[in-house]
């Protein structure tokens, strides 16, 4: 039997428990042309919240009674006359949250675990990966001695962002909720400076940290973060919108840029993203993030949890911050 | 004598008549290299309400006890051994809103008025079309067939963008206030469609006019009607920050974009500009717009008002709307 998370009501605010419902289901065998894919990650994201509002966004949100969106991994465990797949061969997939994913294999990518181990090819090698090295090198435009803001700093994007742009010679401060993760980004990431916005004054922090500004900021939080970025650019800054997990979950109006005009004064560029635009070139990009990583120029973590049973609660962590890298849930 | 409007008060919302004195000074005759000029027209622009914050800008502010900044246009009625300029030259200059001024050339320039009379060099032919000219071509990057919404449309500025984006072959939908500059736009300048703000609903109006959604958006009064836009964005949408009228004057908080968003989904930019960044460039750009408007390509009006005596009355028409085109200040 298959379980599988089935999204049975489209949530208004925080996404509450009677939002999926878990249920069991045969599995579903391959016909000819198909794999059978076991599950063994599954990847948490705050792109999820978006997916399930019923409105125009970068693609379709899942439609009520079909299985909870994901970026998975997993092990081919039958294969029925497939071109490219075969038993044993270890994909990801867009298969979503349930543990037996049957598929043609479009939108399905071979990767070597005995390479790298299977969580990374969802985070560092995955969507949050070629997310930061498309944001930061091709929308923020980075060059040596630029001074890089990043928020979101020690999550699953904002890490990356900012040790890819270490490595472009920029000065990187980066923005995170604690002590935990603000010693993480200076201590193991090599980040030049870190603001715990949970403790500290954003603007009289920007001001110590930041003084001479900011050439680009990476968002990943919106709201009042993203507010107080804007007051520090410089002249031609770009802004990377790449997320705003601050405003996900809002019932009302988000917290908007009030500071927008900043952009007007500084000639400056405000531009959003979307991974998916690259993907003709996610080979190359993952090809220099698994080098850099074997170098060991740049670092990632993963916070693994354990069970389908237990998505909801694991879920809640990417909106509580409660969580150290890149989340995942271990479903076999 | 020389009538000067001196800033005496920084204002804090909309200005009030105490914000400027008018004074009556020796005029300062010319050094060595120097030239006397007897101002014309004084151009009112709204970005002078900009010029009087005491923060940090693209220009610095002007200070308490200074002649008001402004764009002027007048003749040379004293030279003394100045290299390029002659009595009876007609000179465009940062001489401010004052009679008579005297300068040794610096950011001064000289023009034909036997061709264009003075008045459309300190509008078509100057800033506002300068603004006009770089804003949508080289930020909004126009190309035949886009859809461009410009607002303030019957405005200095955004009469003459919509028109240079018609001339590039797009389809063009202007914003104004009032059943007469939406006729203005449809029946002189050839816009394809005109929304009043006024008596329309936005959302709907755009919605009507621009179906298929906007390529660029030419943004010179902010607030509501920035926000509308920004939800009719298509993909790799620009949006043109050139100015945000309608909250230069607010003492709290400004209507910000809470729909900035869309700019992520839409993969779209939002870029600012200020149009001194292309002083190497006027020359060319003036030259073009000079040939547009001989050859009837091009048009603009220019609403002149008469008396340094009336330059609050006036000024205050950049806020109410309450003018039709370009507005002018005649002085001598």
């Amino acid at each position: 039997m298959n379980k599988q998370l089935i999204f049975v009501k489209r949530p208004e605010g925080l996404p509450e428990s009677n939002t999926w419902n878990l249920e069991e289901n045969a599995i579903i065998r391959p016909k000819n042309g198909e794999v059978l894919i076991q599950h063994h990650y599954i990847s948490l994201d705050p792109a999820m919240r978006g997916w399930m509002m019923d409105r125009k966004s970068y693609i379709p949100p899942v439609q009520i009674g079909e299985v909870m969106r994901s970026g998975s991994i997993g092990k081919v465990i039958e294969a029925n006359n497939h071109p490219d797949f075969n038993v044993g061969d270890c994909i990801v997939d867009w298969g979503g949250v349930q543990q037996y994913y049957t598929t043609n294999g479009e939108n399905c990518y071979k990767v070597d675990d005995s390479i790298v181990p299977m969580p990374k090819y969802l985070g560092a090698l995955g969507m949050p990966g070629m997310t930061a090295y498309f944001g930061i090198l091709q929308v923020g435009k980075i060059k040596k001695g630029d001074t890089v803001l990043v928020s979101g700093a020690a999550g699953a994007v904002g890490c990356l962002v900012g040790q890819i742009a270490k490595l472009k010679g920029c000065i990187v401060i980066g923005i995170a909720g604690g002590k935990e993760k603000c010693d993480y980004l200076l201590n193991d990431l090599g980040f030049d400076e870190a603001i715990d916005y949970k403790s500290e004054n954003l603007i009289e922090a920007l001001d110590k940290k930041c003084p001479k500004g900011i050439d680009v900021y990476f968002d990943n939080v919106g709201g009042e973060i993203l507010d107080a970025a804007l007051t520090k650019l410089r002249l031609n800054a770009r802004v990377v919108i790449c997320g705003a997990i601050s405003q996900y979950n809002n019932k009302n109006d988000i917290v908007a840029p009030k500071n927008y005009l900043s952009l007007l004064v500084n000639r400056a560029t405000m531009q959003g993203m979307v991974v998916l635009d690259y993907a003709s070139e996610y080979e190359f990009a993952a090809k220099e993030m698994a080098m850099w990583m074997m170098q060991g120029k740049i670092k990632s973590r993963e916070d693994i949890y354990e069970g389908i049973e237990n998505f909801y609660e694991t879920f809640l962590r990417l909106f509580s911050g409660d969580k150290k890298g890149k989340l995942i849930l271990k479903i076999s």
